[in-house]
């Protein structure tokens, strides 16, 4: 028991190093802070059922494996064997999602601050859904220059 | 009232041109589709009083402004004069906010699809919070070349 703790100990600090975070949940690096990344994630020709249970389940997940909390979760379909449309309210920010089944087009957005990994989440996302082509934007919100 | 109407209707028709909308609401553009526009928005040393009542106000302003609808509005706060996370489901896509009262900073994101225009609701949320300094990023959600 105690080599498995062990183990995920150095496998987490592997993957996921800590990071230096101020009291209103910022990330402090270097000479500057920031809120945390923004990922717009687009994903085509997906493998899913269109079933609101399923995309729920998947979010669930990857919210849990970016190490985030999950505070209020709503998914809307507009029709039968039409999109959805859902958002989900983190402790460290949100995520949203659109489908397009027509498309086989998945919109995802991925907001996070604090001590959480937005991009696990995203990998998560495209492990699931197996696009034959994603576009994947990370953009940092809320850039401060720290004066010394 | 006639003449009310016109003017109506020739102010709207000034700003806020009419677009070529796919069935399913992606837009349509010269040789390509999209599903809209992304647009993240960071407001800085804004003017707020961290009512989760104005916020919400606000954000139901700038929905209709920008011609979408809201379908679910969710807002969060997570203590006493701390921040607030929030988040709306729209028939066009969706609306986040997430404050910092300490830092007098808010970020928002916007995505719509269809014929609506998320500029209009940035423009208001600026002009609302005077923000002594704003980044706003526009990013095209869900590029298709159209092939004839």
């Amino acid at each position: 028991m105690e080599q498995l703790i062990k183990e995920k100990a150095i496998y987490q600090k592997n993957i996921i190093p800590s990071k230096n975070i101020s009291k209103d949940h910022f990330i402090v690096e270097n000479n500057q802070e920031y809120a945390g990344y923004h990922i717009l994630l687009d994903l085509w020709h997906v493998e899913f059922n269109n079933s609101i249970k399923t995309l729920k389940k998947i979010i669930r997940q990857s919210i849990q494996i970016s190490g985030a909390t999950l505070l209020h979760i709503h998914l809307h379909r507009f029709g039968k064997e039409q999109g959805i449309s859902g958002v989900a309210v983190l402790a460290e920010s949100h995520m949203s999602v659109h489908t397009w089944p027509e498309r086989g087009y998945i919109a995802f957005d991925i907001f996070m601050c604090g001590d959480t990994n937005p991009e696990l989440a995203a990998e998560y996302l495209i492990k699931t859904f197996k696009p034959k082509k994603e576009i994947l934007k990370k953009i940092r919100r809320g850039v401060t220059k720290i004066v010394k």
